[in-house]
């Protein structure tokens, strides 16, 4: 018998938690299991190999990390592991997370990061479980009404404005 | 008994092919079916919201989508399937691809793009394995065998390189 | 007898109306007909191609879309119709709403989106009159007591500033 | 009887020509009526406000603008008309047009320009044939007839390569 | 006997007063005279080729304009005089003030701008009177005095900071 | 008597000499006296230093300052004199200029730097001539002419592109 | 018997303090000497040469500068002393420290300067310590338990959202 | 007796040499013992750890460290060890090297990397010098000559082109 889905949340440093929490919504959303820990690639970079080394063994799925600035911590877990890495750029003080993107999106060839938009968590989430849906069906089938629930509310909108008298 | 795994790779247009071709070479390395198309968001947008939806329901797990410029691609196809989309931003001939970048990964919320890097096309393979592999055990396997091969050949390079006599 | 000019404003998220506004006021002020809609390129993509391509049978001569990020809408739309689009990149929390006009304006050869400043919304309202005043003489008349008045405008805070004691 | 349409095209430099070429082509291939010139908003200036303030007794529809670097052309000339005026940022040796696609597209509030991408003059072109045909029902034909074709090549393509064996 | 010198302040809107301030102010301590005039290259071309074409006549001896986002008026102003002219760039609501910089200081070849950094109305001032002092001897004498005050300032701030107690 | 005008032309490399060699060519068409130099400021700051503070006294009306990357030179020579310095940001191997745009125009207050657009050399030229001339009426006359030469020619192509048959 | 390692503090105005703060924090934590200067390049040049050509004799071992805009003081004082430079670019009103960033780091061949991030004090003083770490021993070790101190924090908050309820 | 000062030069991949190699000359031409090796962060990510936490005990007293893209190489070394590390950004065909140049420059706080420019190597050994000068004396006397025929050199070339006849 399957064993649950399982996604890691990690981390650069706890100030990123109000970003990340998008991402720990859409998991709790979709019934996924999933860890959130602090990790980081610079501060603790044995915690970071350590981990990534054996997510898999622990049962992760997929991983999903969130840095900001020089932001090398979904690559760093990428170099350490099979399993896919979401990675999601945080906007810091300077350079409007320009930064934390080009860190993580421009991996070189070898080792990909499925990267998301700036504080794009709620996608991050989202592209977790469309990558587990590959193998459970019943979250292909959640997808679907989340979507289905999405159009409605801009329908909604949709119909709330054409109704508006301007 | 699990069907195979099979990727859809499209491109929005043909001049793309040089680009997509990186992987298609590592979908063929990992011997994961593939289809490649021609396909514009742009051009013929009813081939594309077709394909889209049709997706799921031809086999396909997982679609790896090449743009350049505006590049909507990705976005399009992801907007009518809840497989995973993999977004491969093409450098033009105008400012180095960034707008190609922006127009992939900055996805609105809802809606999410795994992005690689600019003309990160063996990323891309390599994702779209890495997430195939959830589901099917042998591509683990190989993923780390060839994990282990580019390492080898870092590895051959440096001993090469710590012998040169500068 | 021609019937009246009618023109479409669409916005990706009805967070956008507050940038839409300065559109809907320069309709209004040249007496142009408009219906304002909320569809979003990805969440409701199926209703965004249904209305474009109804758009011209509807009665529309020209469409306003306005999105911000990865900026699908005015591009989609674009691709359902022969109808003039103009394009509004609507700053967003990241990047100062560059991706959004890059996302909009580097659309590829064979589908032209008009696109305007960053929410230049007001200034999309004035290039829908402009396109309609091809046809309808009346619009050209108002347009040019339109640039009379904000010329004034202009004159009177220039006698104003020259006579101010610095 | 209505008058034939016809649109201006205005390049800053001759050099510009090679770029500009493509709105002509499209042009021609409309048959839409169209005169060429070289005008430059710095160096002969009152040459680009006569023109612009007689484009509309010259019988131009539209203007169609090239420039590159600080590229004023296209605001100046829309200054002094409300012809609809398409703007065409021209990449020249630094900065990869980006210098030229801010200063065409960031028109302030008033005087729009319909700016389209960079070395876009294609598109230029169509978007022109899309404004007139808000009055000239032929035209409109033409474009469906143009997208069509445009579509059957993406097809013919991807079916090429659907073939192609990798 | 030579007249005075004197300087033409010219804004493309009234809303960069509390930027353009800052030049004023320069002009006042160091007794130069000049006017302020609010004259927009888009609202108001005609009075800009005016005012530029009759600027000499009127005894002005440099010009220094300021403008935001698709900044034209230095630009304008200068193909319609040969008298040197000061470009400030105007940050405004989006983009950090880039637009405005490029639009100013990308002038083609033929018609220069002097241009200084964004927002920098009071070394615009400065530089007038820098430019004056080629002509005017005494000017140059206070601009030295004026380094000099600045350096005392800084000097000051210098030992404060050095006694500190850290 | 008045002396004649004389301009300094400093490049901080000798690579930049076919940049700066347009302002030469400029400065001799209107026989205005120039000396040029090869000064690092930072390989020979002393020499930087020297030359600048003795630059009146040696006779020079204006300084043009060439460099490219972090391109401070400009900036140093203008902390160390009162003549007006005008900079030109050079284009290098990276980053398309901008860096050395960035290290020019953005000067902090009280020091300025005259900034033409990147490799601008020949506005270099002219606007060294242009401030020349608010002292120097007959450099005013002659660029009154340069500019109606360079009228003249726009006119020329414009003629023969109106001609063309397309 | 060897000298206390000693490092100079220079910022281009006082209002780079609150930047500047935590690198003398960091100094203060591994109890190296300092020294805290306002100097700035461009109003008191010959005291920035004079610093920097007798930091060596006044018995320092490396000098940390800060500056914004265009930020040549770091690059300034490494022309007059082959003492390690680090740079600090801070972040002011315009282009989110872009411009300095660029204006420190990309120094020409020859005169390096050691960049850090926009505002990145801390890590300057990180980085001074390093290297006065190379002579003097006990700051290695005070180094390793910094590290130490970092990463207990990192673990701490890990365990604190390892345990939260989410 | 002290040991001899040793630099560590890494690369992400051989084909960075023709960068680095500006590195290995400088070394070479002050006589610093160096190794030069290739590792890679993301393809051999234990071998970077290993050799960092090794650095000190194989007697390295710095590292240079260059890498492309999203240039990880350096940052993750200097997590590993409190040796100082220089970074240098590597232009690859995308983007300008910026995406390296952010990778390096913006290194969250705690973990510092000297940065250097864009395939700044040169300045990358100069600066490790420098760095190495602050323990053996003789190395400062080589950089002060250093200068000093650098300076020469400008010297000679300001000397060629103050004579060249334009």
């Amino acid at each position: 018998m399957d064993k649950n889905p399982k996604v890691a949340i990690i981390m650069g440093s706890d100030s990123d938690l109000p970003i990340v929490a998008k991402a720990i919504k859409v998991l709790k959303e979709f019934k996924v299991d999933f860890e959130v820990r602090v990790i980081s690639a610079h501060r603790t970079p044995d915690r970071a190999s350590t981990f990534a080394k054996g997510a898999e063994a622990e049962g992760f799925d997929a991983i999903i990390a969130a840095a900001g600035k020089a932001a090398h911590l979904p690559g760093v877990l990428a170099a350490y592991t099979v399993l896919p890495v979401i990675g999601i750029p945080v906007k810091s003080s300077a350079l409007d997370g320009m930064d934390a993107l080009l860190s993580i999106v421009q991996m070189p060839s070898g080792i990909p990061v499925a990267t998301v938009g700036i504080d794009g968590a709620e996608n991050a989430g989202l592209l977790a479980v469309e990558m587990l849906s590959i193998k459970h069906e019943a979250l292909r089938k959640a997808l679907k009404l989340h979507r289905e629930n999405m159009a409605q509310e801009v329908i909604k909108k949709d119909e709330r404005i054409s109704e508006e008298k301007f």
